[in-house]
């Protein structure tokens, strides 16, 4: 490959300053998780989606492979480049347009690198709701999130990415535009492109430019905690939740013993309530259109059911919009409190919900009894049953060594467990570089033929973010 | 191709009970609608998974093609064989079993041949709603559901039947099981092959099971039924009723004067309301979780503020459940109110919903100026954006030389606008082999050619389901 011709190319395309090869480029090139960093031949920063659909002409005429990035967010190691140094990083943020916000067909449009937060704050402030919401929102961007099909704390409710998406602009791997942005709810003319590019991790074609689906502002939401006596009772109380709150349930998140141990120890500010006295806690989201004296009534009518059933053992609702915002942040701190404890391994995993008091006990029981001085961080998303199931090393002791001598086994242990329930080993995350290898155990021989005959039909070149999802030695 | 070989070899597989090749076989070969009439080879009737792989693999070893069938009711010409006699009917038929139901997860999971109205029975049996419906749903199954991915009149709140499957279960073109019948709400390990199955038609390969999602059932349903001054106003009045019944809104259906007026002339003792004196009537659908008396107050507030905002003339909600099934049969009677009037032209298009009172002023005006004596029937699913914006011949007259000189003509007016408005020659009822030349003028040359490399890469042969999407000539 003739890197000084490519290099000439790309700058005549977007222009020398958006050609980025000297200097600290580690902001691109490294995973914020600092797992991976690579060097890239450059990183080019297109203004507009003809740049982009040059640049992958001008990639695939030299034979380069392109990493779409959007904002180096991702959970997976599915967004840097190797280490080879023949990579090119293809950065979406300077598409960071809203293109259209219509108001009566209830959709928005944006630029792939618009960020989460960027694009929430947009659809209040012409009063509707974009619900997709998870932690990284003020960096992630909407490409990147739509590349990895993002999940978040409301799927309960709206769905994943995909299920919030109408319409995708994307080039091809052979630089071709192809203009998806329909805003139509019903379009039964051929095949589901949209869908096969969500999701797959650049590794079909670059998605540039997406419609989104925009809901109605609720008038109020109210968050309720609540303790409960096993994970049975909590699968029980979301059966309530369903029933009591209808299309109301926007959030319910699960967080066990030790989890919250470690936000009491090292963000004792918060108060986290119940914790030491009930083996889980649960976090309940009611968003309401009507207005919050109606949401509090309808949580009071869960809260009676389920004291009646059994299913709840204490609970409080939140008296103000703080308090509310105190107790989404007990949760979303869990993995601070982690990190501040020191190493672990975190799980993306899901299983039926109906399965998880069985899954949980049943993984509880064999990592205690085969991984010595193991701590368990079980947390997550119970209302779409995805649970962040992760592994903390034992206190004291060489936590480097631990995980050396034990993450493998863990991994075994945890994922095997998930297939005997017929779960997935990344429910939110994606596969990336991270899970690539342990794929072709957890996935049907099937499938991944077809995954393989798809590639090799969109991206016959191979160009279009390799390695990813599917390893290029077969 | 040895006919009697392949007869053979099916008859090992499924007995030969259970190939049909003598007698009436029309109720398989001929287009419900007549609009077609193939012969085929056989009629194969597999009892499970198995067999259905089995019969794909004979097929495959002999060449023949394979026409996957439900209930034949489709509306696209897409599940009848060619006139050939050489194509093998792959019905589904018998295998109708409901597998599994999963209160905790709110799932079921059932075979491919099962009746849409079965599996909406069972799920109320046990409590849930399944909410797919729609016409046909007493003799459609669900295979040719996902096949087609079929909308409905419920697609406002819950989607089409994409969104409400979670896995599914394949026979590929090469007669391989895909056990993708997954019941997780988050799951992102690899491409999302379930969604490039549902609405392929039976192209790619044979869904023979899937897992879809339920819903608690709602306390109330109560159904509203209004006159509106324009369609201007009915869309105005659409984005009021998501403001005030939030997910509450589970049906928006529009229809013009002249469709209630045929539905007066042909069904006069459903005593149509309003229709005389305005121009549009909207049935508004509202399903409550808390209770009757609360759908009402809510309905209340909605039509007050509809009034006060003059986009609603006259209003009234139905006092109990025959008279709700009563405004819901005015809807689906229009269809049959048509066919008693005489031959007439179906269309199945959508737009972006803020377009659609341009979209119908601009094409009312140009079918009225280029056709002589046209009748305008315009009704539909206004919550999705989906017209069924039909054309009736003109009174008196010869229907059928109007039709053979101006059927083309309206085709393409209609098309002609649909497109100008960024909206889709075909919104819930597929291409089948009915729109498949049409396709190419009215879809990005881009996307056909990725529908046509991934249809080649799952089905190298071209054995399933041929021509019907993409055209065999390219």
């Amino acid at each position: 490959m003739d890197h000084s011709s490519l290099l000439e190319d790309l700058r005549n395309i977007v222009g020398a300053a958006h050609v980025l090869t000297e200097g600290d480029l580690s902001a691109y090139t490294r995973d914020w998780r600092k797992r991976a960093e690579g060097t890239a031949l450059a990183v080019v920063r297109p203004a507009d989606t003809e740049q982009v659909a040059a640049v992958v002409r001008a990639c695939s005429k030299h034979g380069a492979s392109i990493v779409p990035q959007g904002g180096n967010t991702g959970l997976a190691v599915g967004a840097v480049p190797d280490t080879s140094g023949s990579q090119v990083v293809l950065s979406l943020r300077r598409m960071d347009k809203v293109r259209a916000l219509d108001p009566a067909n209830l959709t928005i449009t944006v630029e792939a690198g618009c960020i989460l937060q960027n694009l929430q704050e947009t659809a209040e402030a012409a009063g509707f709701l974009f619900p997709l919401s998870l932690a990284a929102e003020g960096s992630c961007t909407i490409g990147g999130n739509l590349g990895t099909n993002a999940g978040g704390t409301q799927v309960v409710r709206y769905g994943n990415a995909r299920e919030l998406c109408l319409g995708i602009e994307v080039v091809t791997a052979q630089g071709e535009i192809w203009n998806g942005l329909t805003g139509l709810r019903k379009d039964n003319t051929g095949y589901d492109l949209r869908d096969l590019f969500i999701g797959s991790e650049g590794t079909l074609g670059v998605i540039t430019a997406a419609t989104m689906k925009l809901y109605p502002l609720p008038a109020a939401r109210l968050t309720a905690w609540a303790a409960v006596p096993s994970m049975q009772a909590a699968v029980d109380l979301l059966g309530l939740a369903h029933k009591h709150l209808g299309a109301g349930l926007t959030g319910f998140e699960v967080m066990n013993q030790f989890s919250l141990s470690l936000v009491d120890k090292h963000l004792p500010q918060l108060r986290v309530p119940f914790w030491r006295d009930y083996p889980w806690c649960v976090l309940v989201e009611n968003s309401d259109h009507e207005s919050e004296e109606h949401a509090r009534t309808q949580f009071e009518g869960l809260l009676e059911a389920a004291l009646e059933a059994g299913c709840v053992s204490d609970a409080i609702v939140a008296e103000s919009l703080a308090q509310a915002s105190t107790l989404w942040h007990i949760r979303e701190s869990i993995p601070m409190a982690q990190a501040e404890e020191g190493l672990n391994i975190k799980q993306d995993i899901s299983v039926p919900i109906s399965r998880i008091p069985a899954f949980v006990a049943e993984t509880d029981a064999a990592l205690t009894r085969e991984i010595p001085g193991v701590r368990l961080v079980d947390f997550g998303h119970l209302g779409d049953g995805n649970l962040h199931y992760n592994v903390q090393t034992p206190e004291g002791g060489d936590a480097r060594e631990f995980l050396l001598k034990y993450e493998d086994r863990i991994n075994a242990l945890v994922f095997d467990s998930v297939a005997k329930h017929e779960g997935s080993i990344s429910a939110e995350h994606g596969i990336g570089s991270l899970k690539v290898d342990k794929l072709p155990s957890y996935k049907s021989a099937v499938a991944l033929d077809m995954m393989r005959a798809i590639k090799t039909a969109l991206d016959p070149q191979g160009i279009m973010n390799p390695g990813r999802v599917l390893s290029t030695q077969v």
